[in-house]
């Protein structure tokens, strides 16, 4: 494929739609052909499977039907719009993908990286992006900037949901680890127009 | 797990639903604790998973989409109907399981065996039948029982479909070969009663 294809990866609150949004201002100022998104990025088909995991009504859902159904909308996101954009040749820039569900349901949830790592094997059939960024921020602090937002106040079941989010975090290092070629880890606890910078410049590495 | 489980498969048309039912009956009347299902079973997720695989507006669905959405709806039924019922020591006989995926879409469609064998792995977490009956017919002897039963002729469509249905025979019978202590063949083209004799007789050698 002749595309160029780039994944941002972390935590809600690490900044990732801020700094992205910067960045595909910036690349195409430079007249560069950028598709962003995210999962599942208006597909109608991977939509549909969203709703089912997100249907409130659906208690009874097993954590691996969930991971399953992960699978399966990035896998028809990926065929109907990130395959036919890194063919054209175009550069994606999507908000999260395989190692989203590594770290959350593999890690953090206990599934088991390797087994999380068979079923998205199978659904991206070996298209894995060039570079993933990684934006690492403390559990706390990520917290802190959506409660900041949100206007409200970190509460108990925010401080009981800590150590999920410790976990995720340990997750995603331990991706990091095992995938150096890939992965680069961007501190994200920095001033935005550092991330930003930081950011732009890993992707121009890539771009070269 | 305490209960036994026995899965049938099969093209259409092999008669599975017919002698299925008069087992049922002649075990129930055993006195035993019979779980008879098939996927999704009446479980509300998978079912909902079932309509986004069955929506006719679905045309752009990617055939890994599908086998990681059948595969998920299997978990489901599995998790909420089977497992249960296993666990309170029933016998569950289920219209087609693993086996059906692996013998379509593995192998039918080309998805390849291995391949769609590793999300079912995920998806069974080590819940396999003790038994599987593969009821056995050659495609235009299934065909033609189908049509027998909706008074229509056999058209052209359905003929060219018969080298689809040949490859999903040949997919079964290798399972078959590769699954000898499992997998036991039934011959569905012998008269009604015969196949009825045949599979009771099988199942009670696994209940003894």
């Amino acid at each position: 494929m002749a595309g160029l294809f780039i994944t941002i990866e972390g935590p809600e609150g690490a900044g990732k739609t801020t700094v992205l949004d910067r960045v595909v201002n910036e690349l195409r100022k430079q007249g560069l052909d950028i598709v962003q998104t995210r999962e599942p990025g208006g597909i109608a088909i991977a939509e549909q499977i969203r709703s089912v995991i997100l249907n409130k009504e659906n208690t009874a859902m097993d954590a691996r039907t969930e991971a399953l159904l992960y699978a399966a909308a990035r896998r028809q996101h990926l065929a109907e719009k990130v395959m036919p954009a890194l063919e054209r040749g175009a550069i994606v820039l999507c908000d999260r993908f395989v190692d989203s569900s590594l770290a959350y349901q593999g890690y953090a949830r206990g599934l088991g990286m390797e087994e999380v790592g068979s079923i998205n094997a199978f659904a991206i059939d070996g298209v894995m992006p060039e570079l993933t960024l990684l934006f690492d921020v403390r559990p706390e602090v990520g917290l802190a900037r959506i409660h900041h937002h949100d206007g409200r106040e970190v509460n108990r079941l925010d401080l009981e949901d800590l150590s999920f989010h410790e976990k995720v975090r340990e997750g995603y290092i331990k991706l990091a680890d095992l995938n150096k070629d890939r992965i680069v880890i961007i501190d994200a606890e920095q001033e935005e127009g550092h991330v930003f910078l930081e950011t732009l410049a890993e992707i121009e590495k890539v771009l070269r």
